[in-house]
């Protein structure tokens, strides 16, 4: 049930050495792009990193250097300004793409994190991956073979985020 | 297989007018709330509507008035920004959430699209729903039984969206 596979994910930080195909990478990708986007837009683009040269730079444009470096395969996800209509719903679109991504990663026994805090240095990251002007940073995906279990978040209860129930 | 139920999942737009109990819509909410989130900030509060008279009125703030009237239940999305840390990586969790929330609905052979035209008239929404004024209207899901099978959106093929791989 898809449900508890939601509630099982788990973010992945550490990873095997072992080589992720590009098969797996694909099937990644094309789980993140039937997010649905409005007027399907489709606002995303990824660049696929395997390079490590380009990792250790990668690495020291974030705190969370050891996950970067340690990664055989980092996802790099764009928002494409030439595609967008609405730029709040561009970046809710690209968050569930990303979701779906993690669930796949999940799925294919995989594991993998999603890391945000590299966007304080998004223009290096552009500058180093050479991507266009019209391209903004939106996340970091690191994905390896799994070398750790990952830990339960805890989640506020739905009374706490249920504001009311009209009806 | 995850990656089945995601490529398969449509947006459905016309629903039978057979009640959803509220087990249901909590088990919904629950798959969004599972979302990862910037610090694990969780910046996502609900409003769940099944008034008529409420739906009523929210239909006149949409283009998509026949949708919002239709649905038995109306599951209202905000961003709490006495929650937030980063306005963007909050908006992207809640399209996780979102997102989650959209698979749950699929996996429970439930029927489900994602609004976000009503957007236009934030405002209009926070004095009907009376809620405070740091939350920030996000989307409006309108769930219900499917009465239709919903239609499949095309997609960019991986090559378009893939922008480059390095190494």
């Amino acid at each position: 049930m898809m449900i508890n596979l939601i509630k099982m994910r788990r973010s992945i930080r550490k990873f095997t050495p072992e080589k992720v195909g590009d098969e797996i990478v694909n099937q990644i990708i094309e789980a993140g792009i039937f997010a649905p986007s409005g007027k399907n837009n489709q606002p995303w683009k990824f660049v696929v990193v395997r390079d490590s040269g380009l990792k250790e730079q990668l690495s020291d444009m974030t705190h969370y250097s050891q996950i970067i470096r340690d990664a055989p395969v980092l996802i790099v996800v764009f928002l494409d300004h030439h595609q967008s209509y609405d730029y709040i719903k561009d970046v809710q679109a690209v968050g569930a793409c990303i979701q779906n991504m993690l669930l796949a990663v999940s799925d294919l026994r995989m594991g993998g994190v999603w890391l945000g805090e590299i966007l304080k240095n998004k223009e290096r990251v552009h500058a180093l991956l050479s991507t266009p002007e019209h391209f903004e940073l939106m996340a970091v995906i690191a994905l390896g073979h799994p070398a750790e279990k990952g830990k339960k978040r805890e989640r506020f209860g739905l009374d706490q985020v249920i504001f009311s129930k009209i009806g």
